[in-house]
C-alpha cells in the first residue's frame, strides 16, 4: 500500500509581504511531489487545536496560487502562544498528535519568526520522544532579521525596500524649504537594527540621506545626538535621522521606557523614540523638528515588495517540502549566500540551534562614530530589495486575495 | 519685430506629487509653443527676490521631462511667503517686476495651493493696476482638495490612492490575529475632510474596512466615538477607524488642541489626534488599540501616484500655458468634470474668485450618523485613483530627479 502524503501549514508571528509567498510555495512544492492534501490552520497553532482548518485544494489554481505569492500579511492568520514544557503539560502536544494523525498528516510546516521556531523545536522533541513518524520544519520569516543561522530572513528585503523608499520620499518631502528642519524616521526593531540600518539604502538615490543613523547595539547618548544633528546643520538645511524603535542608553534603558510624560491623572504616558526625541531637538536645538514613525505600513507593504524577497521566500518554503519528503524532521531552513554574483541556496538546519536566539548586526558594521553603517553592511543590504512585483491593480488599487474568512 | 516670449514658473506651498507634473507640463507646452526661455524661480517667490532663478532648457529632453512628471515633492522648491498689501509696502512688487523685466518675462505661472494664489491675486492687481504686459497664471495643487472652482485639486488623487492602499495594507495586517483591537488611522486634513475621506475606497479591497469615518466637517463626539466602536466591535474582531487630523468638538475646539499631556516640567505637550484617539480607546474599551499618523508620505508618495492625476496635473499646466498666450491674466486653472465617462476639462477662472477660500465637504456627502460616507462621496472619489505610474527602478529604489541644487 502506498501512504498517502498530507501536509499541515501554519503561519504565526506577526505579519510580513513575504510571508504568503512562502505559503504559496509550500503549496506548490506539495502539490507537485504529488500530496494528497495540503491543509492550513486557521490562526495557527491555537487553530489547530481548535480544529480550525482550511483545506487548500483551491490554490491548484496557478492564478490563485499567484495572488497568494503578492498578499501581504498572513492568509492563514496568525497566533501568539507559546507552548508549555511537555514535561509540565503534555495536554497541547497530545491534542496536535491526535488532530494530525485523524487528517493523516504526514508533513508539518510552520512559517514564523523565533517564538515560532520554538513552537516547532518543541513539537519536534515531543514527535520524537513518543516516535511519532510526522516531519516537522521550520519556514523563517520576520522583518527584522534576527534569526540565527540564515543569511537573512523572508520578508525582511519588502520591508527594508519599504524604508528606503520612504526615506527616499520623506527626504524629497523636507528639502524643498530653505529653512533648517530634523527629521526622525522611527523603524521597528527593538533588539536589533538591521531594518533600521537598510535606511542607508535611500542615500544613493537620495543625494544623501539619512544623514545619521542610529541602532540599538550600540549605547545611545541624547547628548551626543544633539552634537551629531548640530554638525550636520553646519553643512545643510535638512537633517534626516533614522532610528530603531529599540535605542538604549549605556546602562541599557530604552530612550522609550520612561517618556517623561504624563496625562491628566499623572499617569506615565508611554510615546515612542522618535517623538522623545523629536521634543528634545525642539528643546535644544529649537530648529522645525518632525518625527515619522513607519508603524506597521513597514511590516506588510505588499505593493512595495522585493521580488527578491518574495521569490526567495516561495522558494524556501519549496525546499523546506523537499525536505520533510527526505524525511527530515527538527530542522528550520535557512539562506546560504554567495556573491560575486548574489545566489541564495536552501538548506535545513537543526532548529534547536536556531530557536529562542537572536541576531544581530556585528558592531563591526557599525561606524566608529556609532551614527552610520559601514560599506559591508551596505554590500550586505543592496542584493536583497533588488526587484520589483508585478502587481495587479483594480480600481486604482492592490488586488490581494480575499481574507474574509480571517474576519 | 517678434517679441520674444519667455515664461517664469514657480513653486509654492506644502509638496504633493503631482506638482512637478505640472512643472513637467508647463516647460513641455511652452516649448512645444517656441517660448525662447523658460525659467524656474527656486524656492518660488522668495527666491525670484534673490535673484535665484533656474534656466529650464534642460528639459527640452523628453527623458528628462518624463522623468521630472513622476519625480514627488518641488523640483524648484518651495516658500511660504505672503505679499504685503502693495498699498502698504510696494518694495517686493517693484522688485519683483523689475527682475521680470530684465529677462523679458512675457508670462508668470504659479503652482500653488490657496497662499499661492493669493501671491497669484496680489501679484496681478499689481501688474493691471500699473499697466504692465504680464500674463500672470495660477496652477492649482494641493493635497488637501480645497480649493473653489475646481472639480479636484492636482495631488489630490495620488494622495487619495497613497491614503487608500496604505488603508487595505493596514487592514490586512490588523485581521490577523483573533483577539479584538481597534486600530486608528490619522490622515491630514486640517479643515476639509476630502483626504480622510478618500479612506473609504479601501474598503471594496479590504473586505469592509475602515469600518468609521470621522471628517472635520462635523462636529466630533468622545462618547459617541467610544459607542460607535463598541457598536462595531461586536461584530467584528479589528476595527479600523480613519480620522482626520482636524477633527474637532460642537464648540470648535481641534481634538488635539490640549493632549491633556505635561513633560516633566509640566509644558503642555502637542500629540497628535489619533493618538489622543488612542489613549481614549485605552481608557474607555481597554482592548488592544494603536494609532497611525500617516504623516508626510501620504503627500508625496511618488511610487503609488495616480496616473490619472499626474496625467491631469501636466494637462491642466499646458492649458494654463495656452491661456496665457491669449493674454489672460489674474486667472486660476481648474478642472471641469463630465461623467459617464469621466472626463476633465481645463478652463481659466477668475482668481479673485479662488485665492484665499477654502472647499470643504458637503454635509449631505457624510452619512446621518456622522462616521461615514454616502455613495456620491465615493463616486466622485473613484475615477480620482485610477490608474498606476509606470515608474523606473534602479537598485530596488524609484529613480526621480536629482534635486542636489536644493541642498
Amino acid at each position: 500500500m502506498i501512504m498517502s502524503r498530507n501536509a499541515m501549514i501554519g503561519q504565526s508571528g506577526g505579519p510580513t509581504a513575504a510571508i504568503n509567498a512562502s505559503l504559496a510555495g509550500a503549496i506548490c512544492r506539495a502539490f507537485e511531489q504529488g500530496f494528497d492534501h495540503v491543509y492550513g490552520m486557521q490562526n495557527g497553532i491555537m487553530g489547530l487545536l481548535e480544529k480550525k482548518i482550511i483545506d487548500l485544494d483551491a490554490f491548484k489554481d496557478p492564478d490563485k496560487l499567484d495572488t497568494l505569492k503578492k498578499t501581504p500579511a498572513m492568509y492563514l492568520g496568525s497566533c501568539r502562544y507559546k507552548l508549555p514544557d511537555y514535561t509540565k503539560d503534555e495536554t497541547p502536544y497530545v491534542k496536535t498528535f491526535e488532530i494530525l494523525e485523524q487528517l493523516g498528516i504526514t508533513d508539518f510546516f510552520y512559517i514564523g519568526g523565533n517564538d515560532s521556531m520554538d513552537t516547532v523545536m518543541k513539537l519536534s522533541a515531543y514527535g520524537r520522544l513518543k516516535g511519532k513518524a510526522l516531519n516537522i520544519i521550520g519556514i523563517p520569516k520576520t522583518i527584522d532579521n534576527d534569526l540565527m543561522g540564515t543569511d537573512h530572513t523572508p520578508g525582511f528585503g519588502s520591508a527594508a525596500k519599504f524604508v528606503a523608499t520612504e526615506l527616499v520620499e520623506i527626504t524629497y518631502d523636507s528639502r524643498i524649504y530653505k529653512v533648517p528642519s530634523v527629521t526622525i524616521v522611527e523603524i521597528m526593531g527593538r533588539n536589533a537594527g538591521w531594518l533600521t540600518a537598510a535606511a542607508v539604502l535611500a542615500r544613493k538615490a537620495s543625494q544623501g540621506s539619512p544623514d545619521l543613523i542610529y541602532l540599538p547595539e550600540r549605547p545611545f547618548d541624547k547628548g551626543q545626538f544633539v552634537t551629531d544633528i548640530k554638525a550636520v546643520l553646519e553643512k545643510k538645511n535638512n537633517v534626516i535621522v533614522a532610528v530603531s524603535e529599540g535605542i538604549r542608553d549605556k546602562d541599557g534603558h530604552f530612550m522609550d521606557a520612561d517618556s517623561g510624560m504624563t496625562d491628566v491623572f499623572g499617569h506615565a504616558i508611554h510615546s515612542g523614540t522618535g517623538k522623545i526625541l523629536e521634543n528634545l531637538v525642539q528643546k535644544e536645538i529649537g530648529c522645525k523638528v518632525r518625527s515619522i514613525e513607519l508603524n506597521v505600513l513597514q511590516r506588510a507593504g505588499g505593493h512595495l515588495a522585493s521580488a527578491t524577497d518574495l521569490d526567495e521566500a516561495f522558494n524556501i518554503a519549496k525546499a523546506a517540502v523537499d525536505t520533510a519528503l527526505m524525511n527530515e524532521t527538527e530542522k528550520m531552513m535557512v539562506y546560504v549566500r554567495q556573491d560575486h554574483p548574489y545566489t541564495i541556496t536552501y538548506e535545513a538546519r537543526d532548529v534547536r540551534d536556531i530557536a529562542n536566539l537572536e541576531k544581530k548586526i556585528p558592531l563591526e558594521w557599525i561606524t566608529e562614530d556609532g551614527h552610520d553603517v559601514t560599506a559591508e553592511m551596505i554590500a550586505y543590504l543592496e542584493p536583497l530589495i533588488e526587484g520589483e512585483v508585478n502587481l495587479t491593480y483594480k480600481d486604482g488599487l492592490p488586488v490581494y486575495l480575499d481574507i474574509t474568512h480571517l474576519i
